[in-house]
């Protein structure tokens, strides 16, 4: 459209029902998003095959429910943090939505069949999997393949020992943790794949809703771990499902 | 040689010299190292073309020196953090070492001919460019391609625009910046490469020596951004080839 | 009333009837809100056409119904943080008041028909409207022209850069972000006009209720930018308008 | 330049030498440096009389003088955060340079003659004059009249009421406290000026750098205050100035 | 009785009764309580006329009833920060007791008729009362004269100019102040009289639960001023009563 | 079992049904696990003596009566920080538990009935008894003997110095203290027994949920003090066990 | 002087010399220093009897020797935080003044010969000496009895414990402490004498740079404490100086 | 001396030279320190075999040297955090002393010949030599038996795994570590021995001077791990020597 707005310019200048100055003009007071901008970020969604992703958490049930009735036509729509309530309409307004209600995320629309890569998501306790399924949600909604394993923290080493093998075949693995969110440091030491470390809030003292974990991982003397906000296991899956599209894609 | 030690154990069994419940209790107790895990971590330098890294921070310019001695025919080597008076002594003994004395960095060894992926590093300011020197020569080092753009922060935005093209064009962007760190925000919002993002320590006042930028990093609300360390380019360089090397290699 | 007590004691001196030393010590010790230091105070408000402001987070609804009883006639009146019982009894003892329940605002008067000026005032998401409302009410009541954009964040950087000219239009832009807030920053990249900088609670994890955009904003690379207290819209709006009006005042 | 090159495309598609097609592509991937981007930055700079500002503090001394002498045919300059060792070579190199060794300052080229409006600048103590410099070097620098009243902080609060209708008449007051940084909060008592507060690192113990003061002014109880980065004197100076000419040009 | 018991040995040891080794034995292992720290404790609270004061936020009800039962024939009783549920039972059962709801506050027991010296209590704000409130019963109870001004702030100076004189009066100020904390700066500045101060959790965003005022406070430039913890009127209300008990009762 | 497999190969090696190189790659490629960590893992359970610790916090009741089911036919079991909701589906399921409620804490099977060495368990306050619980249970349940001493706190000095005999009878003393946490030290300055020191979240103000006792007893002067995290009454009473339980076994 | 003007306005007026309306204007003008707020400022001065104060820290020694200059004819001069360079230069400038280097203080004048009351002043370890040092000097220079005791910190109970029947003697104490900062909560457990802690920067590691101590002295459970600022000496000695004397003159 | 005051008034009254009032007056006000506190606080040294410790931070050499010479006679001497110019002076005054120059350390005296218990010390890494050095000479200067292992950190974990079995031996294990601090944890997933943990401040960025790893040891997710100050390796060591002695003493 605003490709056609700048082809009907320079016919007319062709023309010469425009002249040259007029037409400079124009073009410099172009809004920029007449330059394509607005359409690199939905062709940004498309060529990274990411969904929708609505942030709930302070919007209300009419605003969400809103933007998911204009995008679900057009994209797959991942909704988190979720609030109770809103929960509850979306899953009535809904009824075909994926729901993971403990982690306060849905996700409207269909699974692309066809994966490529692979992404490992490890936790370290069970209370971690909340967020470790926003990640797993993220990137399998991206096209990726996932495989997630559960409650191997350190405090019993041999769990995460046990898996290392497996490990060794991802692309990318994300480690969840709490508490002193040691096991990214520790994983770091047993594999070469590159990690994703996600500190979460849970723990409870000096843990200070997950400063303790995130410092850990950032002062990791393991290289190769990089590190997203608490909690956000959305951001940690987006990571891992675009560096792989990205690099596959550019090679290929 | 550990291998060799269970090849002879086996042996003996065979031979009956050893009964079978002298060599389970010794496989029992067999120290892990001798399973091979030293190997491994040795490969994973080898597999990952990674130089073997020295910080140097807290040591004496003799304990450079003699580790830098015992290692430098069986690997290139990078020394980051050195102390001023170490550098000189490095200067001395490798004249053949590239030294980034900015970055406090040196460089033992050559670098792969032949890189695949491509990185692009850019910092928001000149004052950047010592810890964007680190991940630049850590990435280098492992073979991957890398390209810079330095200065180009967010208080003239059109710096940053004007190579958005370019900045499509990598696997992987490392964004540096100090101050408010605003910049990998900013670039999230322009391309949909991957970003990880290095705040630095470079700022006052209410800066706190990097806090500010690592938080606004943290925090940002586009998401594919990961974050490493304070002032850490060497991790962030060491992601950045680690994961474009880890995703080829699998899929070729 | 108050110099009315000074001239009528200068009357006696002159007379006679008071000896100086008692004149003399009568003015010394003479209250300083007597020299009018009192109506100075409402002075200011007259003459910055500001509303009585009552911020009531920590008032009870009977404190907050009988300051406002006490003013109405007076002056337009700005009750700010209204816990929700309060507004609902605000809504019933003053069915004509302005109310703003997200905002947990309400103004009760009448908006100055003529205005001076112009305050932009732009949010980086939707959920930060609640506060950007604050800003808008406050200044418009002060008489200054307001115009608002919502929702122009930097994660699609073309929105900001698609109401680039409206904003060199403004007097001062008010630039209200939560998350990381990056946004002033970029919006001072763009435009010369003077920006005040409101950080808002809004975020999770790292972003410490309001402590990440803060130290965003205070540390922005680019000058220009001043910075009010984590979700203040009221004080941003107060300073927007105080500031238009100050400097049209003293110069027409 | 950048205009011509549009131009000359405009006039080659009018000729028929270039299809509208190619000219299409060209335009949208025109750099947006091309648009004028550049020149807008520098027009900026023009536009408001604000000089060219070299932040110092992390930059050699070949690359401060690098820099002046690239910019200082065009423009006046500003360099703030001088290493001593870099200030003694500016003082060398630029004879006629006004510098500001307590606060790390030098002005190369000239004040503007004629001033508008007028900024006021109060310290709290002696020791925060070297920041009041860099608010008054910039505002100055920038074309708007300064006055300066140091010293009068609230221990002996005489001194602030003292000049009480002097701060009146400014269009602005600048603020700077160290120590509690209770200074703004009590001018803005007094006057219903606009206030910028500078916060400084001046103090000991609990002071931590300057975070006292900055915590004491963006809480104040006073609306109509606006904060800055501690030691920010430039910022203050900038935002001054630049608030003053942007609502008098708008207006005249 | 402890003495008693020490008076009993010694005669037994006159009349010969106990060898001096097995008094001596006694003596060295006597328990610190028999040698009158017990009776200190009490006494302490007799001599200073203080209430027995029961802190309440972590004790069940039928605690805190069972303390002032086992202590109320004995002396006054103070109950501090009492949970809501616990306030309405101690109504209840001490129809007598006088209550201070907004404070959490039970007085049980008679304030002193005579009292000597005077503390005055100041608020910035209305919301500060209740910390007053604590502040007030907790000298009155000890016999010290106590006079209340609030709501004398300094976003509105003449208010608490206008009450210089009377504060001059005062042994001792008690000021007490939630969001920037100014207040006791600027009451130094007008008056000799020591001032304690007390921060108080009133504000938001920086304000951090009470952080900025107690930070001001501490960094006072005014000397004379000391500081209790965020919220702690019973502390401020104590130390004053006690110093001028202490003082006055060693000099007459 | 995983000995079993081990066994199974090396008959196979003897009988020649395996090559010695076959032989070799499994065992190098043996998991960690069946090398008898896991065993380990219930082996140190065994060992110490120590019930299975179920961390409850972040868990549902389902999950929570799901792991005590699977374990209470194995092992005494120790559930910590359960939930309201929880505690009460506990007691229904195991009317024969033992529920702390005020401890959040429940321990299903039986205490060790011979007991080994001595553990002092002393409290500051009656607040910081439900911490002292869960280290008092913590350490019967793994057969070590306990004995405590609450509100010892030192605001009544004599109280603590009353006791210290019985203090200096123990083999290690847990002291647990909430408000400034000071107790530690004060017991340390006492006795020549190791101390555990327990921060608990007991205070207000600037106590900041226990970091005030925390870095108070980080910081003690005394040597000889070690600290666990706030509130972590768990930890504290492990550790007195296990070190009684290590050095006494090792010895005899 | 300022009276005088006063005075001779009066004096006009009755003579007719001027009008009354002249005169009101006048004196509503009337910089609030004329009306003796200067005088009150150097009253306190006289009527406390303390030293004029200089806070050196960032203050030039020329500036220094300046204001001493000016001073020491009219008052004693006490100053604080000394740079090493000027400490030198006034002992050659003033060869008679006490110079206490360790405490970077100067007393130039003579210390009251009659005292009234008593300060005691106790430090926890020899370190904090410097600290106490500027209490003593202060408290001595305005006319107090003071008695020092270092070094009885609570690792060793007994010295604290020893001195008790001292301190009860006391107006007030002063306890100055490092590291965990306890000492006050102990002393306030044994005497009844209200107590001013003063934090020190003395420690290392979790201590914060008097941090720790400065939390453990607000947080204290024991009543009758108030903290100054760390390393605030002055300010301790200042206020104990002042309550005494206070106090004292109210009532005789 | 104390105990013979005693007995000489016992006989006093006994031989009624003294009224059994007097004698009772005395013992009330016997100073504590004669009931044998003194000794009691020697006693501890000698019981413990502990040297007596002198903490140098901030003392002067003069000072050092004077306690030093006080106290070498009749005790064993360990000097901590000796500034660089007291080290000469120590070396040259006592050429006997064993300095460890890097820790800031000096031994004067004998070690104990005979040995009992075993403590293992483990670093993360060569930097934290230094802090296990302190640790090392402290327990063995107890005459406890101490063993080493440096720089077995998880970023290769077959380094720890390769030593497990020997940390099993030990008694208590002290384990060091900065950066991320996280190798106490996998320590503690390993063996069953309990653990004290050291945080150093080795690292940069986000280590923030060794408060991440203290945050990480902190919220362990393993049990039996208990935390001294950052960098405090003689409090780990005493701890560690302490708790051995003590119980090996009373069982014995």
């Amino acid at each position: 459209m605003d490709k056609n707005k700048i082809k009907k310019l320079l016919e007319e200048v062709r023309k010469g029902n425009k002249s040259i100055k007029e037409a400079l003009t124009f073009l410099e007071n172009l809004p920029f998003i007449d330059l394509g901008f607005a359409k690199i970020d939905s062709h940004r969604e498309l060529r990274m095959g990411a969904p929708e992703a609505i942030y709930c958490m302070s919007k209300t049930t009419t605003q969400i429910i809103q933007i998911i009735e204009k995008m679900k036509n057009d994209s797959n729509i991942l909704a988190t943090r979720i609030p109770e309530k809103s929960m509850k309409e979306i899953e009535k307004t809904y009824p075909e939505a994926k729901l993971y209600p403990e982690s306060k995320l849905a996700f409207i629309g269909k699974f692309p069949e066809k994966t490529i890569g692979k992404v490992i998501i490890v936790t370290a306790g069970t209370s971690d999997i909340p967020i470790a399924r926003e990640s797993e949600i993220t990137a399998k909604s991206m096209g990726v393949g996932v495989e997630t394993f559960f409650d191997v923290g350190i405090s019993g080493i041999h769990r995460i020992l046990s898996i290392r093998d497996k490990l060794k075949e991802a692309d990318v693995v994300i480690v969840i943790a709490g508490m002193e969110g040691a096991l990214p440091s520790v994983v770091a030491g047993l594999i070469d794949t590159p990690i994703i470390a996600v500190p979460t809030s849970i723990g409870y003292g000096a843990n200070f809703k997950g400063i303790a974990p995130l410092l850990t991982m950032l002062n990791s003397c393991a290289p190769g771990i990089t590190v997203v906000n608490i909690d956000n296991g959305y951001s940690a899956g987006f990571f891992a499902a675009a560096v792989i599209k990205k690099i596959l894609k550019q090679e290929t």
